[in-house]
């Protein structure tokens, strides 16, 4: 690991300050890039300033010297070779627009962002792309099993980084990689983006399932169920299936539905206590980007012919007032017999 | 769910009275099965069969008064339309050996063990077809992400039956299906046994990253290098790389890794602190699977040439006294880059 000491040349700027942003701005500061965090919030950026803290979203977690805030989205990005895109999937387009002036052409653009954009259901690279003026091939996106907190007390981690330019890719690799964060590439940006997204779903399921008391069998057979729902949604989107077998499906998961860190989990777990929807998410005081890919899911489901039993129940429980353990004991598949597992057909795929 | 008092003609012979071995004997019962355990052990006997308690393997368990327990081969097999094999792996063939002149030719015979037997090597169900003398292709195997502990409870449990013959696979279906005992039929006998031995290795890794305090995310990662490690070795013995994206791979491998119910994560967590093999499995008072099945697979990925970092580390951990933080470390691939993703090398697939 580098350390802060060698910051010299190399500046990233990092967009926006929540705790996925300032986890990678710090291993960005780790690889010895004087890294800017951008965020609206002026106390915010004071006090990563001022106290090398963020507290809202880090607490405990001192923040390297090399890292600074900034208000401003041209000092942000003034000379920055890498920018990292870790907004929430519903203000990835306004901070890409405020951000597109001032990003210099030949800066490799990473995100690190899980969902889709709420009205057009698109992809957070195809947002990037439209705002910024650069084809999709040319964006990275960095997913994989890592809670924030971890990679803040700089615990191993292991992620990928995926584009359709391997160049690009091996370039993020290069500048994340160190002793505590593995990283590896994937051709295969379609397959990690909905990896990342629709996890979210389950990991929601996962928490409902878990505050019902359903235990960890239960919960075992729904993370089964939710990676074939994954990979068929993925594979009708161009995805290849076995990035879902990987660290971007399968990988991100399982750690997003067995921690408790995981925020969706945990709205998940205050929805089967009876807490309403919007209870929920103002208790969480963050956003919770499983709700909304829920309805994406929906309308993707609809959009490319897929079955999605989990979202659909999911959504019945967030939209329609449906009882959590109702929704669960209809995904637990009470009542049918005579079925086989179509794990085949569910992935898309035959054995070579 | 049909209920002990419907208890009439069919009969079943459960051996041994372990805690999965008791947990399916009281799916049976409450299926309408009258059923009897057979146990070596007297005193167990006589407590199934006075106190209705089976107190070692299954405490604060009462058993249905359709279950009994018997010390006698013969009286426990006689009339037995169903035989569920549910010993440890190394006492399978001493058991079906003294099992076999009493099995009616008839019989269904099923096994929910999981493990290879250690001298040879052999699957479970290659050794009951051996001491049996029935063909392989008419054995079933039960398996899937099943803590027994919870199948007690009448927790929603869901699992695969697996056999060559499809209409012995749905005979097993009818016979364990009920209301909280979900039960898919699957073709790949291999597959299913091998995901189900093999994740215990991975899950004796598990419990040593958590004991030694590495986290969820490296956790996480580990598991994903454990289900591709599973897929290598299995279709290179034979089986459907994408039985272990089902239940009896990722499922039966997220339940065992991520749940302190488990005897082999509680194993590996143990010696994570310092504590010797020997000192371990005395304590723990069960046999752990995963550390024979170890064995096992080191000398299974020589002979069928492929790789198993997990399994060589764990061995050398188990069996050569390696460090724990060492070999976890060496895991996490500390000190590599420019390494991509090669899962679809690892699971011998590619896209149709």
């Amino acid at each position: 690991m580098k350390t802060g000491n060698e910051v010299g040349q190399r500046k990233a700027a990092v967009l926006v300050a929540g705790s996925w942003g300032t986890a990678l701005a710090m291993v960005l500061s780790d690889n010895g890039y004087q890294v800017t965090l951008w965020t609206r919030n002026e106390s915010q950026a004071e006090e990563i300033n001022t106290l090398h803290k963020n507290g809202k979203y880090l607490q405990d977690c001192l923040l390297p010297d090399s890292l600074s805030a900034s208000n401003s989205m041209a000092q942000a990005l003034e000379g920055a070779e890498l920018v990292l895109f870790a907004s929430t999937s519903s203000a990835m387009r306004e901070i890409a627009k405020q951000a597109a002036p001032y990003v210099s052409s030949d800066a490799l653009i990473v995100h690190a962002t899980k969902g889709f954009e709420g009205d057009t259901l698109k992809r957070m690279t195809t947002v990037l792309s439209e705002e910024l003026g650069r084809p999709e091939e040319t964006l990275v996106v960095l997913s994989g099993p890592s809670h924030a907190e971890e990679v803040a007390k700089r615990m191993p981690t292991t992620v990928v980084v995926a584009s359709a330019d391997q160049a690009r890719a091996e370039q993020a690799q290069d500048s994340f990689i160190n002793n505590y964060f593995r990283v590896y590439t994937n051709p295969d940006l379609i397959g990690v983006e909905v990896g990342g997204a629709i996890k979210n779903i389950i990991a929601l399921g996962a928490g409902m399932s878990d505050g019902l008391g359903f235990g960890a069998n239960a919960k075992a057979a729904l993370l089964t169920r939710g990676l074939a729902e994954i990979s068929r949604l993925g594979t009708a989107m161009g995805a290849n299936a076995l990035t879902f077998a990987g660290l971007a499906g399968v990988g991100d998961l399982v750690v997003t539905c067995t921690s408790n860190l995981s925020r969706n989990w945990r709205a998940g777990h205050k929805l089967a206590q009876g807490i309403p929807l919007d209870e929920v998410l103002e208790q969480m005081g963050m956003v919770v980007e499983g709700v909304k890919t829920t309805k994406a899911a929906r309308y993707l489901s609809e959009k490319y012919n897929v079955e999605m039993p989990i979202a659909d129940q999911l959504y019945s429980v967030l939209f329609e007032g449906c009882e959590p353990n109702t929704a669960v004991n209809r995904l637990m598949g009470r009542g049918r017999t005579h079925e086989s597992e179509q794990v085949a057909q569910d992935w898309g795929l035959h054995q070579s």
